[in-house]
Order: C-alpha cells, then structure tokens, then sequence
C-alpha cells in the first residue's frame, strides 16, 4: 500500500522525548506500567501544549475507564509526583498538570544513590 | 539538595523519542499498557545500542517478571509487532529485535482509516 | 551554583526530536550550516506550537539580522524545501510553514540512492 | 514513488533529541551557526554511540572541510564548551568529547539571569 497520507500523519504528530532515567527507574518508585505510562501521556499532552487534559481524553489514549485514570492522577497527586499549577491568562484562572515533582524525585533519588556509592568506594578504599 | 551528580546522570542517559502516533494508538491494536511499555522499552534499548536485550534486563526496567517479559515478548511476535532479525557482524552470527513490523502496523491503519475518512467525506459531499 | 531555577527552565523548555537523516544529509542538498539551522528552528517552533514564526522571531535565536532571515526563507520556498499553507480556524483565515517538502525531498533522494545502490550489488553479482 | 526503501531507512537512523534552550539561547553565548551545529553533529555522534568522531566524520556531515572541523573543536575547548575525557575500557584507553561544559555553562546562565529578573522585580515592587 502507498503510504503517502500516513507518513503525513506520522511526521505531523510528531515525536516526543522522554528522559532515559525515568524508564529505567519508575518500579524502585512503586510505580507500575498503567502509572507510568499515564505521566508519559500527561507529558507528551503537556509538550504538545494541552496542559490539562482531562480523564476522557486521557481514556481515549489509554485501556483504562476516565474513572480509573481520575483515581491514578489523585493516586499520583498523593503521592507527590504530579501538582495541579494554577496560572492566570489574560485574567482567565486556569489550571495546569506539572511534573516537575516527578523529576524532582527522580532527581533527589539519584543523588542519594551516588552519594552512598561515592561513600562505599571510599570506606572500601581506605580499608 | 545540590544536584550535580544527579543532573550529569541524567544528561548521560539521555532521551529518547517516540512517536506520538505509538502512544496515541496502541489501544487499537489491543495492545495494554504493559505490553506497549515493554515495547517503548525495546525501543529505548534498541536506541540506545542494544538492539537484543534478555528477558532479565527488559524485567530490571519492569514490575513484572523476566518470564513474564518472555512471554509478552512471544505473544508481540506472534502478532505481527514484533520480529527477530539475523545479522552477522565480523563472522558472528547476532540476533535483533526489530520494531519494523510495529510502526508498518499503526501506518496502514492510519493509511486505512484516512482513505476510508476521504471516501466518506466524498459520499456525503455526493448526496 | 545551586541551579533550581536553571533546572526548572530546563524543563520547561523541554526538548526537540530533530530526523538523524536531515543532520547526516544536508549538505547533499546544497543546504549549508546557516540554511539547515533555520530549518531546525522552524522545525523547533512548528513542534512547540507556533507553525509561522516571524523573521524577527527567527533572526532573535541565531547571529543574522531578520531581513537576511527573510531572504534565506524566500530561498528555501523557491528550492522547494518549505510551503506556506493555508488554513482556516474558526473563521480566520492563518498562515502556517510546512517542512513537508524538505521530508520528502530527503526520503526520495534515499530512495533513490538505495535503488541504484541495490541495482549495482546485482549487477555485480551477475558478472 | 513508494518509498518503502527511505522510510525503513528514517526509522533505522532515528532521531536525536536536543535541548530547546541551546537552540535558544547559542547566539547569547557568541556561538555562531557553524559552531552551535558542529554542538549539535558531536551531541548527534555520542548519543547514537561514537562518543569521539574524528574531524573527517564531523565533516562528512558539513559543508566544511575536516581541518576547519578541527580548528573550531579547538575553538570550543579553549572557551569552555567542550572536554576531552580519557576512560579506560577493558585495559584500553580511550577519548571521548564530552558536552556537559555546554550544558553547564548554558544553566549558570539561565541561573544568573533569572535571579537578576528576580532581583528588579522584588526592587521594583519596593519603590
């Protein structure tokens, strides 16, 4: 089949870039696939710039009921890898998903294990 | 916390791009959340140089099981997403994992769908 | 320096995914380094929601004036490497580039090459 | 032209996903468009696994000529932009180019531009 107007869809959708290290670690931070894989949609819908998708829209993209995914974002919001940012446009209040909190713990997570590796090295070291 | 060992890890492992067109419509082709993450998984490995990964290390990455990833890794073959390739590098014979026949999938769909989309646009535009 | 603010603007600007194949092959295209980074800044704008960025625009993210940015545009429209498209949204009438052109142009040319690559491997096996 | 050849082969060479702060902010920093894409061929290069290419591979990839390559590597390691680091791989030693200077230098500026904003803003709401 000539794929003239799907290659068209391929390069307007586009790609979205996700960092290696949140793949490579999300289970050490009891997250599971469904979790991790509803913060790489809200971050792909984040990076094409809809920063506040709602449970439907994020049911469409997954095999999971808005109301599951409403109770995985709470879930998420508990736990501290995703805020709700509240900004003003032109007056209008409107809400927005960050994940800056998840990186932020990936981030915290990371210096502790290398700082605790760093340490070993040197306790191992110096015996 | 100072993050500068951290932030350097982060820059090391790098990102990786994947197709919107992938995290938009993998529900369609009846694949779940954990099967499509072991796919972006393999892509990831594939992009950064391991292009034949074990059970073992797709599961360190995981919250299931490297019989488990066996398994999945069965089933994505056996339904077309999924191929074995044989090369041989210097005389040694290696094997690769290739997602070719995943992304030949989701553009035929797409081509499909939009051809049947223009055929009904004309149908109705007829009437 | 601790860097939470840098970090945080980091992220927010977020990341683009540019086709290895555009990087590796341009200059085949006569499309020099001054050439091809308008391009990926078009390419940058396009993906981060603004599809018609002004000279002006693209003149503050690099070391030409507007006016020179303008002509390199004019150029890259005449080789046939950019469109402008028009579009209608909710009654207004608006303007958009489209890299479409430059993808195809590429993907002929490998294709192309690859036909004429293959057609020697039998020509060569045959003698 | 059905393109199945090109199209396997955009896939196989994959993209590169690169910061939209350096595409931003390269000319603040007096890097040219010659020098910021040679950035971006090494960036290109380590993340796809050649971690030092020579100036003949840089210039395959440019409209310059390897000498010129490696006179403006020489350039970028003189200003800070860029490290050569020596690891030892299995006995063997071995160089590698290492971006994080860049990276580097391009935070502490968002760092210090940013408190600066923060400065007269928090002045400005005084008087």
């Amino acid at each position: 089949m000539n794929q003239q107007l799907s290659w068209t869809t391929w390069l307007a959708e586009g790609h979205v870039s996700v960092p290696v290290i949140l793949l490579k670690h999300y289970p050490s931070f009891n997250l599971n696939e469904e979790e991790c894989m509803l913060l790489l949609h809200l971050h792909t819908f984040i990076e094409k710039g809809n920063a506040f998708p709602t449970p439907e829209e994020l049911s469409n993209r997954m095999t999971i009921t808005a109301t599951k995914c409403f109770s995985i974002i709470q879930k998420l919001i508990t736990r501290g890898f995703l805020t709700i940012e509240e900004t003003s446009v032109d007056g209008v209040r409107q809400e927005n998903y960050s994940l800056f909190p998840l990186w932020k713990t990936i981030m915290d997570k990371l210096e502790t294990d290398q700082r605790q590796t760093k340490l070993e090295d040197t306790l191992q070291s110096q015996t």
